[in-house]
């Protein structure tokens, strides 16, 4: 993928992390950041939260159940990942279109905190292993990529909408 | 302001920017992104097009009117802004969240144009000036703001609603 | 290409954009940008220079041919590429590293400025077509991208080291 | 600080981090991350590395302390900054700069590995604190800043540069 908008969020998960497998046994984790801004108002010399931007986030495979073992309602992150808009119609018919953020690189916040950090190897793609039974599907992207934006940009045919 | 989630977006101008003025002077422009990702299909070997992403975005004073006298529908720009998330009420009564882009910086992007730049001077803080026949308050932080995205987030009391 | 740290900086040309032509034909533009922050002083409430960061950047093909016919000394710039780590030995024989940034995308800043901005078509690719006498090769990357950072990587093989 | 060149890096901690503390106490970490982009071969239908690019990063009072707890060598991390150029001159008198990255935030990447993270509270501002047998002075405005990179700038008159 190319020509996509790739930003960097910093905030707390308003919830902790929701985990599920898609129908061919990929992992998805789905949360959303809270972030807040602050203004420094120099009247009273002092800084202001401003109004919170809360951006709902998709994470894929092996970084999907890393995410959902790592982080809870309050942590502290930083996510980087490709800023997308998604149409959608609801019960009444009427159209809508959220933002979201589909996860390239998350991690929890070292600001306020430490962490004890574990590798971890699931198994080429992740998220796919015993649990689908088979491993991905030798055409899958996912199944390949790794530290690569370009590379996890799901493309044609595989099922990549979240499953909630 | 700080702690922003501050994003550059490359796209096209979806209509003109439309240019209006608070009551106290200030102009501002509101302008829709389209961008368009890409995706490289491996079996064709071809380049096809994504979703596109649509973005609102504001620009204050006098970006905004340099805005105004140099983009138009079609523009492909390059824009760096503060992404900021605004809730409203529809007539009925619903919650809505939208997502906008506070302005920072932009440019027609040089891709597949070229351009004449042409400098101006329209007094400090710009839109106010001539046009609002007073000029901007002192203690209006646009006032003094200039290429400092952190100088010019607007803040508590002034009307930094754009008037559309 | 994936996993590489794009980039945006604003800022002003050091110098006139240099232009040149590879072996093969494609034009490439090398320039400075000179990108200042500032601090607000609390003690005296004003902003204050800090120090520059200067960073050299290439621009290729069309682009380049672009940037070198609209870009001057002094303009004030956005530009959004790849930062990049380049290695070479002095005439001494020290090894020296180097950051630039290869440009994607460019525009003049309409911050203090206005901008007659007209399309150009110079055939695909662009800085190969007549100067060349042939045209981009058929195999070259550059020859179908267009707004995708992937599809201009460079790539093995193609001399894209710029020709100063 | 405003106008300042934000950056978000993914890359591996090519060695521990170094901690030490300013002569007032202030703790700093210092590492250098090697991020290595990839480039798709369609020839081979393969993903290759690309040349490494190395940044050194400073990170301040409890994120440093945090970082050192956490974070070693191999790490896979990511983390925001601003990206800044400082000028050295070496014994033999010849002038040098390089780019460091001032770091905003940082978390150990979730890709490859799980994390149990922990709350820490050092006290107001960090690395001052018990360490120094004082807190920091009431001027620093490292002191109150927390999750603004604007108020984290440090600023005139106070010893931020890395005491290695």
């Amino acid at each position: 993928m190319a020509g996509e908008t790739v930003i960097t969020v910093i905030g707390n998960l308003t919830e902790d992390p929701e985990l599920r497998y898609t129908p061919s046994g990929a992992a998805v984790a789905k949360f959303r950041v809270a972030s807040t801004p602050r203004t420094f108002d120099r009247a009273s010399g002092e800084w202001r939260d401003g109004e919170a931007m809360f951006l709902s986030c998709n994470a894929w495979r092996n970084l999907a159940e890393n995410v959902a073992e790592t982080l809870s309602r309050g942590s502290r992150i930083i996510v980087q990942g490709r800023l997308r808009q998604r149409s959608y119609e609801t019960r009444e018919g009427e159209k809508r279109t959220v933002f979201e953020l589909e996860v390239d690189e998350i991690g929890p916040s070292l600001r306020y905190a430490t962490a004890k950090v574990q590798k971890v190897s699931r198994g080429a793609g992740g998220g796919g292993g015993s649990r689908s039974g088979g491993g991905a599907p030798s055409d899958d992207p996912w199944a390949t990529a790794s530290p690569a934006p370009a590379g996890r940009s799901g493309g044609g045919g595989f099922d990549d909408e979240p499953p909630f």
